[in-house]
């Protein structure tokens, strides 16, 4: 029997998972490719730092240039831009296949990566880095591949379904549903990179890829964060039958003629019958829709150590298979150039709350200015709030599908009136 | 470019539409393949029968045999055993590859064909087999391959999910439900294969295959269907925070040291918080456990011509692919070989409605039946009906798991008390 080295960069959460697996599981995994996989090292920064699982102290080194060297199969779970991108570009440069779980380097730099790897003849594999342990590469790029998507949306972050779940469930603010979220290691001291999108922009950069077989990169992607969700802006979707979600679209639009691809980031109220609107907690899921297989939608765990190795070792045993039966690997590059669309070209729909003194002719005002710039009203729903004196009001409206330019033009222009106290919230909608 | 000669057996509802994106995507389907797909010709048993889609009538023939001998793919949607079986095996041994959704004739006598196709090194794709769109032969089959998936519950039948869920809406009983099916045609004229569960049995048995790498077969599940299912049941379960599904189950077991798999087909309680509860009306769902990943769930239309249409294009254009760049073929044979075990040495928990007279003593003397079979209880409800001179009780008790075997021997044991008049339902219960 072939035995296949496998070098592993990165000892972290996923990457002492991936090891355990790699040694505890070794006879199961050489039945399943035919091939001995043999893990020839781990290279660390602090051979000696307490990891979470017992692993055999020869195996870590510091030379990590060296170990790729040697290597059938390089497993990169450093994460980061620096020496991840390096050392891949190393190993592929040896003939090495890569797997690797790092959506910030595919998201920024992509598309060198596939390039370098598709020259080589070498696998460039990354089912780990979008969605943690959902098989979602493989269905978009192989079961779909004799069809078209039409668009793509992901809860694609645990961290911010967390909170918007808790927060869904509790009534909490966001400010407090962040901290237990921290306390309870579902989010990290610094938020920024979940709470922001960053994160889901990386995934949904990714995914865009992927479904339209062009090469977006974080760049292409607008991003807005759910730190601006409030807990009224919860209850009011709720009151209306839905639910707010992080998600990261990837859409292909007419664009009068010129197809483009829109991929961005944003809180999204869905209706709380739709199928992302039952994913709870730091679940996962990626809804897609096909011209021939209608709705389709893939949900699981998107993060932790053991789910996440999950789907790197999947790539790893499809690479071995690969290398003992032979036969072309190959990054496939992709083959179409759509192009990304700016936010403004995008067609969305709107909830907007505003704050208004409660006296006649204010929604006569609000709606005008909706009128003038073409969006029209799907519902309004009016709150009153006496509170001795005057009486205040708010309203909630939802839009029929406008242009992103339309819509931020019409919400400055509400902004702008004086009988508006203030516009509490816009939010986009999706699903309806 | 390369041309691939392409046969198509059947123009149903399924193959017109595979017919259909053949011919209108040519273009595209060039471009993603690498070769030129030319469809060579269909085969019918009548070629002027009226069809959906508008298709040059040159396409039609009715030798199939010859047909197949001078294709590359032969696509096979004609369903059914024979010449289904014949014309593939006919297809193999003339170096053909073979994509087919024929799921009755895989359950009955797939290993013989795929030990042939391995033999004769071609693919045998059949991705259209089960749950229709919803990509989840790949994702089992290489994405869970670094993996141990440990159960798989699937909702394989559009039509029962279709009544089940309008019983559980409307409160209907269930021949109005499939009457209501039918006339929507969601159900055929004669809905046995579906209500029976048969149709979800021989999807359950490919599933089991896939995912513990035995050939299972149509012999080795146990199935019961939801003619059963009374508008009281669905009641007393949503009343219970559950909901009534008909599922596909493979489930690998220790049994006492000696691992085996059990694969049943039976209407199930869910809790109403579990992902499967959510797929409503005719959509299928796939869930998953595995021991790395952990839960995973694959959702989409399990019928229809263009959905299935889309898997079977996925399996053409991957068969195409390889077919182009080159590397072995092969059905990829099972590798394992667990035993399949039979229903009695399941471990499950029930679910037993019992209609008794309301007199003291009642309740003392069904717990004692449990008790003496060392069957435990987790909840009962009592619901009294006054009926102006006696009165009479409900008693739904839900089991803490035990074995199948002495679930049923209790049931049989309660049956035979006086002080019982009725056992009105028995029914299993997962995901708790």
């Amino acid at each position: 029997m072939k035995t296949l080295k496998v070098a592993l960069l990165g000892c972290g959460n996923v990457g002492s998972q991936v090891a355990r697996i790699l040694l505890d599981d070794a006879e199961d995994l050489a039945s399943r490719t035919g091939a001995r996989l043999e893990l020839t090292g781990i290279a660390v920064r602090n051979p000696d730092a307490p990891r979470d699982t017992d692993l055999p102290r020869n195996l870590f080194t510091t030379d990590a240039e060296k170990l790729v060297e040697g290597a059938d199969i390089v497993i990169e779970l450093m994460g980061g831009m620096e020496p991840a991108r390096t050392l891949m570009l190393h190993a592929i440069g040896h003939g090495a296949s890569v797997v690797t779980g790092n959506k910030a380097l595919l998201a920024a730099d992509g598309a060198t990566l596939f390039e370098k790897a598709d020259a080589a003849g070498v696998r460039l594999a990354y089912e780990a880095a979008v969605a943690g342990a959902i098989p979602i590469l493989r269905p978009i790029r192989d079961s779909l591949s004799g069809d078209r998507i039409t668009k793509v949306m992901g809860i694609v972050n645990g961290t911010t379904n967390y909170i918007l779940d808790a927060m869904d469930s509790t009534g909490a603010q966001f400010a407090d549903a962040l901290a237990d979220a921290q306390r309870l290691g579902y989010a990290e001291a610094d938020p920024t990179a979940d709470v922001e999108g960053h994160d889901a922009a990386s995934k949904g950069a990714i995914l865009a890829s992927l479904a339209f077989h062009t090469n977006f990169d974080l760049a292409n992607v607008s991003c807005e964060g759910i730190s601006s969700v409030t807990a009224d802006d919860i209850a009011a979707a709720k009151d209306a039958g839905f639910v707010i979600k992080l998600l990261a679209i990837a859409e292909k639009l007419d664009n009068d003629g010129e197809p483009g691809v829109s991929v961005r980031v944003h809180p999204t109220l869905l209706p709380r019958t739709h199928p992302l609107a039952a994913v709870h907690g730091a679940f996962n899921a990626v809804f897609v829709e096909a011209e021939n297989a209608g709705e389709l939608m893939f949900y699981g765990q998107g993060a932790g150590g053991a789910p996440t190795a999950s789907a790197v070792m999947g790539d790893v045993v499809s690479t071995a298979r690969r290398l003992v039966l032979g036969g072309p690997l190959g990054a496939e590059t992709p083959t179409g150039s759509v192009p990304a669309l700016p936010f403004a070209k995008v067609t969305t729909s709107y909830s907007i709350g505003l704050q208004v003194t409660d006296q006649p002719g204010v929604l006569a005002a609000v709606a005008q200015v909706f009128a003038e710039h073409g969006v029209s009203i799907e519902t309004m729903r009016q709150t009153i709030h006496a509170d001795g004196t005057a009486s205040s009001a708010e309203l909630r409206f939802v839009t029929h599908r406008a242009s992103e330019a339309a819509l931020a033009a019409t919400v400055e222009a509400i902004k702008g009136l004086d009988i508006i106290n203030s516009v509490t919230s816009v939010l986009r909608v999706e699903g309806v």
